[in-house]
C-alpha cells in the first residue's frame, strides 16, 4: 500500500514521489495533485467501464508549452504515461479519465487563451483550454457576427478538445475537424510543430489554408496520442442574415428509408446545408421526461406507452430538424422545394421549429437525456452507414433489437450529413446499480460486435473500448499507427492505449 | 559509360541489369523499360529545370495490387529509388520526372478500372490509371447524373494522382483533398493499408466517411512518399438542376482589392459556392492570342499594349468568373445578391458568361496557355495568401514587378475560395531557348524568395524546387517528415526527394 491511489506502471511509489517532486518543483505545490481527494473530480466516468481500470496516477495542470515541454522531459525520463486533455469534458466516451490505469493527466485547461479572431476571414485561434461559451462570450462583447458549431454539452467544452476527438455539431460546420485549420503540438521530445502554413517565418495563413506544403500532417494528430496540442485553428461561420429550422415528422417506423433517401438527396443538392437529426420517439420524449414518470416496469419502455407519450407531446416516431439559412428571399424556394419532397414521403412539416443547437444558441438541454433513468451512467454507441434508407433501416432494426435484449430503451438521433449517416445511439443507465453497469456494458459488447459484423464501424468510442475497435480496423491499420507512435514518441508516454495505439 | 541514360545511384550497370532482368521476370519485357527511346517521352518537362538533374532510370509498368508489391520487393532488395506516377502529367510541375537523377519510374497508368459508382450516393472508386475523360464517359454512357470536377489539363489526367498532389478545380468540388474519401496504399514493404472505414471487413462506408477510427492518415499520403496508392474513393457532385456561369470584369488594377474582399463575404456566406477565378487581362488574351500577335519586342508585353488588344476582345484587367447552381428560382436571389455586391464596387456583371470548367465540360481548352510563346516551358507559381483586398493587392504588385523584371508576363488567375486565395502564375516561356529557360529559374528563384519573406508560401510546387520549399516550411516539418518517412519506408526507396522528403 502506498497513499497513491494509482502508480504508472513500472514505477515504485517511490520514484513515483521523486518524478512528482521534480513536476511541483517546474509547477509548484498546487499544480501537481497525487491525493485521493483533489483526483475524484477526474474520477467521475460515465461509461459502464471498470472504474479501477482508469484510475490516474495524478494530474498535472499546465499554463504554457514551456510547461507542457518541461512536463513532458521529466515524464521521459521517469516514463510516467501522460494522458493529455483540454477540459476533461468527454462525456459518454471517458471523460477525462485514461484509456490506462496510472497515467498522469495533463490538465490542459488554464491554457485558455483567445489568442486571435479574424471577423473579416471568419477565423479564430484558441488553446486547449478555451470553451465554447468563452468564445461566445468573447465574440458577443465585441459584436463580432460568427457564429459557433458545438457538441451537445457545448458551453463546458473545448472547441480544441472536441475537434482532436473529431466531435460534430449542428450548423452547416458541424464537421469540427473539416473546419480547423492550423495545429500547433508539442512533440513528444518538446519540440514544437506547427503544422499547414503555421511554420513559414511571419506567416500569413496559418488559419487560412489547411494543407500547407508535403504531407498533411493535421488528421494524425486527431484520436490518436502522437502529440500534445497546444493551438488550434479554427473556421467560424458568418452570421447567416437569417434561418428557418424546420421539423418534419413521420408516424410510421415504416417511412425511415423514404426519410433517409431524401434527406441524402437534399443534403446532396445542397438545398439543406447542415446535418439533418433525426431523433426517435423516446429521444425526444427524454429532453422533457423520466422514464419514471411514464413505466416503472423492467425492460425497455413498452411501445404503446411511448407511442402514448408521444402523441399527448406533439412527438412522431421521428422527428427529423434541419435548418435553411439565408436572406428569406433564399430560404423561401428551397423551403418550397423541402416541403414538397418529405410531404411526398409522408412527412409532416412544420417551418417555424426552434433548435438552439442549429442557430448558435449554447445550453445544456443535451444533459436532459441523463435524468431519462437517473444514476449519471451514459455511453454513445455512433457507427457509421451510408446515408442510404436500407442501411439506416438495418441499423434501427439491429440497434433496436440488442437495446431492448438487455432492457434498455433506443435512445437514438441518427444524424444525416450528405453521404454518411451517424447513428447516434444514447446507452443511458444506472451507474449506481452494479447490475445495470454490467447489463449495459454487456449491451454495448454486442452492439459493437454485431454492427461490425454487418460491416459498420464506429466513428469514436470510449476509452474501455478502444483495443476492441481498434482490432475491428484491422492489423494493418494497427501496425502503421503503431509505427508512427514508435517515430513521433518513442519512449511512449503520450496515451498510451488511446484509439487502441500502444507503444 | 553504359547503355543505361542513368543509373539508379550505388548501383553499377551490372547490378541495376540484374534488378532489370528481375523485373522482367515479374512484368515480362515489354512492361520494363531502360532504353534511350522509349525513355524519351517520359522525360518530357516543360519546368525550367536541368534535363539531367531529372533523368530517369528506366520505367517499370505495373498492372495490379500485386505487381506493384513484387516491384516494390525487389527494388527493397537492391536499393532502388521508385517514383510512382498515375497518369504522369504533373504538367507545370515536373510532369512524370523523378525528383532526382536515376529514379525507377513506377507507371501505373495501366491500372485504370473505375471499380465502383454509387449513384445514389454519388461515390466511385478508381485505379491510379483512370483519367477524367474515362470517368466522364463512364457516366454519360451509364446515364448517371453525376458531375466531375477537374483541373486545367482535365481530360487527360488522373483523378487520384491529381488528388494526391492536392490539385483542385472549378465546381463547388474543386479542393479533391477535401472531396476524396478512403484510400488504398501499399506501403514500401508490400502491406497493404486501406484507410478510414475500409479496412473494416465487408465494409459498407469506405467511401462515404472519410476519417475511420484513430488518427486520420490520408493526408499524410498526399504531396509525400510514404506509399503507393493503388485506389481512391473520389465524392461526385450530383448534376444541379441549372446553373449559370457569371462574369464580373473590373477596369481598373485599383479595383482588386475591392472585388477580392467582396468574392470572401458571398464564399463564406455561401452565396457562391465554387471558386471564384480572377483572370488577368493577359491571362485571358494568352487562350486565344499569341504574344507574338500583340509584340515583338523584349521583355514583358508593354501595358497599353495589353491593354488595347483587351478592349478589342471585350476583356477587362480583372475578370472574374464563377456559377450559380440550383434551379432559377434558386439562382435568381443569388444572383441578385451578386449584382448588387459586385457593382457597389465597381464591377460590370454579366450573367450570361460560359466557362467549361465549371459546368462539367472537360476540354484541353487550358493548354493554350503554352502557345502563348512557345517553345513549351510552364512552371506553376501558386502561393497562397489569405483571400484579403490588400493581401491580394500586395501579391500582385511583388508578381508584377519579379515577373517584369526578368522579362515574363503577368499571367495570372488569382483563384478565391473563401478564407484563402491561391494566386496562380503561369511562368510560361520558351524552353528551346537555353537563355530564356535560365531567366525562366532564376524568375521563380526570386518570386519563391520574396514572396516567403512576406509569409506566403506555395502549396505545391515543381520537382525541382522541392528542397528549397520544405526549407521555407522549416525543420520541425521537415524532421517530422522525415521520422515518419523512416518509419513507413526504412529503405527509403520510395521517392526520395518528393516534397523535400528524403531518407
Amino acid at each position: 500500500m502506498t497513499q497513491f491511489v494509482a502508480l504508472p506502471p513500472g514505477l515504485s511509489a517511490a520514484e513515483f514521489e521523486r518524478a512528482l517532486g521534480e513536476l511541483r518543483g517546474l509547477l509548484g505545490t498546487d499544480r501537481v495533485v497525487a491525493v485521493a481527494d483533489r483526483l475524484r473530480p477526474y474520477q467521475k466516468m460515465m461509461i459502464p467501464a471498470p472504474d479501477e481500470a482508469h484510475v490516474p496516477s495524478g494530474v498535472v495542470m499546465a499554463e504554457s508549452v514551456t510547461e507542457v515541454q518541461g512536463i513532458l522531459a521529466i515524464c521521459n525520463r521517469y516514463r510516467i504515461p501522460l494522458w493529455p486533455t483540454s477540459t476533461g469534458r468527454n462525456f459518454g466516451y471517458g471523460t477525462s479519465s485514461p484509456a490506462t490505469r496510472g497515467q498522469l493527466i495533463l490538465d490542459l485547461r488554464r491554457m485558455n487563451r483567445i489568442l486571435e479572431v479574424d471577423a473579416e476571414l471568419g477565423t479564430a485561434l484558441v488553446e486547449p483550454g478555451v470553451t465554447y461559451q468563452q468564445l461566445h462570450d468573447y465574440l458577443s462583447e465585441r459584436d463580432i457576427p460568427l457564429w459557433l458549431d458545438f457538441p451537445g454539452p457545448g458551453p463546458i467544452v473545448s472547441p480544441l478538445g472536441n475537434t482532436l476527438e473529431r466531435g460534430g455539431g449542428n450548423t452547416p460546420y458541424g464537421d469540427h475537424f473539416a473546419h480547423a485549420c492550423g495545429m500547433e503540438v508539442v512533440l513528444a521530445d518538446g519540440r514544437v510543430l506547427r503544422t499547414g502554413m503555421g511554420s513559414i517565418p511571419n506567416t500569413t495563413s496559418w488559419q487560412v489554408f489547411k494543407y500547407g506544403y508535403g504531407p498533411y500532417l493535421d488528421g494524425i494528430f486527431t484520436q490518436s496520442n502522437f502529440g500534445v496540442v497546444t493551438k488550434l485553428g479554427l473556421w467560424l461561420m458568418p452570421a447567416p442574415p437569417g434561418h428557418r429550422t424546420v421539423l418534419v415528422q413521420f408516424d410510421a417506423e415504416a417511412q425511415l428509408p423514404a426519410a433517409v433517401d431524401t434527406m441524402r438527396r437534399l443534403q446532396l443538392q445542397r438545398v439543406i446545408t447542415n446535418v439533418g437529426v433525426m431523433a426517435t420517439a423516446v429521444m425526444a420524449l427524454s429532453t422533457f421526461k423520466t422514464r419514471a414518470e411514464l413505466y416503472d416496469g423492467p425492460g425497455p419502455v413498452p411501445q404503446p406507452v411511448i407511442d402514448a407519450a408521444a402523441r399527448d407531446s406533439g412527438i412522431a416516431t421521428w422527428n427529423m430538424t434541419f435548418t435553411l439559412y439565408g436572406t428569406p428571399a433564399q430560404i423561401a424556394p428551397n423551403l418550397a422545394i423541402v416541403t414538397e419532397a418529405f410531404e411526398a414521403v409522408g412527412g409532416r412539416v412544420n417551418p417555424d421549429f426552434h433548435d438552439g443547437s442549429q442557430v448558435n444558441e449554447l445550453s445544456l438541454a443535451s444533459f436532459g437525456i441523463l435524468n431519462w433513468v437517473g444514476g449519471g451512467g451514459l455511453a454513445w454507441f455512433a457507427p457509421v452507414s451510408p446515408a442510404r434508407g436500407s442501411d439506416a433501416a438495418r441499423q434501427a432494426k439491429l440497434a433496436r433489437r440488442i437495446l431492448g435484449a438487455h432492457g434498455f430503451d433506443y435512445l437514438a438521433a441518427p444524424t444525416l450529413n450528405g453521404r454518411d449517416l451517424h447513428h447516434l445511439i444514447a446507452l443511458v443507465y444506472n451507474r449506481n446499480d452494479a447490475d445495470e453497469k454490467q447489463r449495459a456494458n454487456r449491451c454495448f459488447e454486442q452492439l459493437v460486435h454485431e454492427f461490425a459484423q454487418h460491416g459498420y464501424g464506429l466513428y469514436r468510442v470510449g476509452i474501455d473500448y478502444m483495443d476492441k475497435l481498434a482490432g475491428i480496423y484491422g492489423s494493418v491499420n494497427r501496425d502503421v499507427n503503431r509505427a508512427i507512435k514508435q517515430a513521433l514518441d518513442p519512449n511512449g508516454i503520450l496515451a498510451p492505449g488511446k484509439s487502441g495505439i500502444h507503444p
